[in-house]
């Protein structure tokens, strides 16, 4: 039986003592786990092979299936991410914000770890390595839950993860899974509150819905986004296109993808066939309002153009669709954006110095681009070397989530004698 | 009737237009809510008297009638805190962590106002004021919810902050009041995420759960501690009496005041007969556990001392109570203290440069002190200027929350026709 306090009252003593942890043991941690995903091998695949197996009896997707795939070079890239993890900078430890006060206490903040995360992830393996190994790096221990197509790829992973640790006598406990497919065990989860510092969900808008209205542990919500970017009249319109293609098809199913196009109508009749003519090529079906679609259309591209309705400008396409909108101002434009947009990537293409600061300042999204793609937010495109998720919340982080954004502070005041007045 | 989406629609629309305004205009309403203040004074005062006047028919106890009390003074040191957050340095707008990335993408993060703080607090008039004025400093939209023995001294307050509002044409929905007592709509406030960014509960544990277990609004918990002091062995036992008394009795009722002294047994025969000797001044109780005990009774401190029960150690007492227990060891005073600390603060009182290293490392709590009375976890004490609360959560803000922890980032990313290879 799986007894979810015990698993929290675990965890929490692990990450007692991985606060404690050097960068150097932790390191030594993550080459342990690289070398032992590699010893495992066998394992790790034979069980995987089992949930495709299952997989393609339920009738799965090529792409889920795809996705629920390890192989010998998945692996080694697995492998070969852990190692990047050690080369990155551990920011556990950093002081900063220090300070005399005028009657002599010494004060600063230290970064240190959250201390117990909770993660809840879709059906992909590699983020159970991802998620473990990025913890450990940050001094966290963590409670890991997949989607239940990779339960036993998970299983195997995280055995593997703490043979390891074991062997370099790190507490094992500091990677836990809740290997129980009971969906009660997650609404237990959720009120681990107790143990359980910080809880990141990653999946859908249900998932993401459901952990803000039942967890009482602290939610980072995001990974969805309602896309937009503004062309404003003054934009150059070849790179606007190449930054439409981008943004649209580079990878359709990722949160920074675009959703909806709003455009000028000074460039709207040379702009949108342009654009329909490179999306064409990704199949990309477009959503076109009412002055949008008969431009469209005459242009010869009524086949994929569909009139828009209202909910066409909520959607999250995640795949080959775009919205197509008219805007007259760029007022118009930021109250769309404003109205619309979950607050998480908003680009506006302008050669105008006076709209594009104007946009940076009005519109407050995690990530606001000029003239460039949607889909440069990313903790990779930022240089923070990985992410666990891209938070559109506006407490604690906001966009991509590196190292960093699994540490918090604390407070520290180096007295002699003092007392306050 | 009470509408709280039209109430939170509001909000979210004057918060766009508050982190559009300059410093300048924000300290023109905070000026304007100074004045309005001495203006209104006779209005204020008379709302305050009804309160008051209902509070003794409640039987409210004096200490609390003193709270809700606002009279010629009180209202003046209001005015003149209003006129201080003038002076206070806005955090909003700055930019930091520039970076040009390889690709010529210029990055930077830029602080911005969180959006729409909701805040449900303690029945003290002053609060109102406190809040109002460092959320409109930093940009931010506040639905407020005081208690309900201040709701007319509150609504007197609230309208004079909006008709100050409106004179320098600031949108008055800016600061709103919830001034429906029904309990009922306190529940649709903690569901008000898709307008509310920010909810900050201030007031007891059952507040603090309420909100943690209903609310889908990120919720910074707080404002609770039960604070440890370890005395080591090496302590100067002197200047310790003096850190124990300011920590107890300073001020008894807040949550940075001590609970629990733990003390080695090296020191404790001198030391407890001392502490006791100074805390009978201000008449605490002792309650002291199996090994403290006969040393307090034997000094002849007995009738000030009873024994503890194991219950006294997860005791925040706010109030003249102190916990004293012996411990062996550092180690023993560090798992007491993870044990029973709520991670508010927590001091070691030593002159060993180790023993203060490993207490400062492996204790995790928002403030971290050595030689130090707890009092001292408090935004005016680490020269934040203010502080809208005394966060104990690890994510976004620990310790005193001020200006900048009203505040949160967003990504400014500037390209030239960027794309992501």
């Amino acid at each position: 039986m799986t007894d979810l306090t015990q698993m929290g009252k675990a965890a929490k003593a692990a990450s007692r003592q991985l606060a404690a942890c050097s960068t150097e043991r932790k390191n030594a941690a993550l080459l342990a786990i690289a070398e032992e995903l590699e010893a495992q091998a066998a394992d790790i695949l034979a069980q995987n092979a089992l949930d495709i197996q299952d997989g393609k009896a339920k009738g799965l997707s090529e792409a889920v299936l795809d996705r629920l795939l390890l192989n010998e070079k998945r692996l080694a890239g697995l492998a070969a991410d852990t190692r990047s993890v050690v080369a990155l900078r551990d920011p556990v430890g950093a002081e900063f914000d220090s300070r005399v006060m005028p009657n002599g206490l010494r004060l600063c903040k230290r970064r240190v770890p959250v201390g117990v995360v909770g993660v809840i992830y879709e059906a992909r393996p590699n983020v159970t390595i991802d998620i473990a190994t990025l913890c450990l790096k940050t001094g966290n221990a963590t409670i890991l839950r997949g989607g239940s197509e990779t339960l036993r790829s998970n299983i195997a992973l995280v055995k593997v993860i703490q043979a390891a640790l074991r062997r370099v006598e790190f507490p094992a406990d500091a990677v836990q899974y809740l290997d129980n497919p009971d969906r009660a065990l997650v609404a237990q989860l959720l009120r681990l509150d107790h143990y359980v510092d910080m809880l990141i969900p990653r999946g859908g808008a249900s998932l993401h819905k459901l952990c803000r209205e039942q967890s009482s542990i602290p939610v980072i919500t995001g990974g969805m986004g309602i896309c937009h970017i503004f062309v404003d009249e003054s934009a150059d319109l070849t790179r606007a296109v190449d930054i439409i293609e981008n943004s649209k098809t580079q990878r359709p199913a990722a949160c920074n993808a675009l959703d909806t196009i709003l455009v000028h109508p000074a460039v709207a009749a040379e702009l949108l066939p342009k654009v329909a003519e490179r999306l064409k090529r990704s199949n990309v079906a477009l959503k076109a309002d009412e002055r949008a679609f008969p431009i469209l259309q005459q242009a010869g591209f009524g086949d994929m153009t569909t009139p828009a309705v209202p909910e066409d400008f909520d959607q999250e396409w995640l795949g080959m669709t775009l919205g197509v909108k008219i805007v007259d101002t760029l007022d118009e434009a930021i109250a769309h954006i404003q109205d619309h947009s979950l607050d998480h990537t908003d680009s506006i293409l302008t050669n105008d110095f006076a709209r594009a600061t104007r946009f940076v300042n009005e519109i407050n999204s995690a990530a606001v681009f000029v003239n460039a793609s949607t889909r440069f937010n990313d903790g990779g495109q930022f240089g923070l070397g990985a992410e666990v998720a891209i938070s559109t919340q506006k407490l604690h982080a906001r966009g991509p989530m590196g190292l960093e954004e699994l540490t918090t502070y604390k407070w520290i005041g180096i007295g002699d004698g003092h007392i306050r007045k």
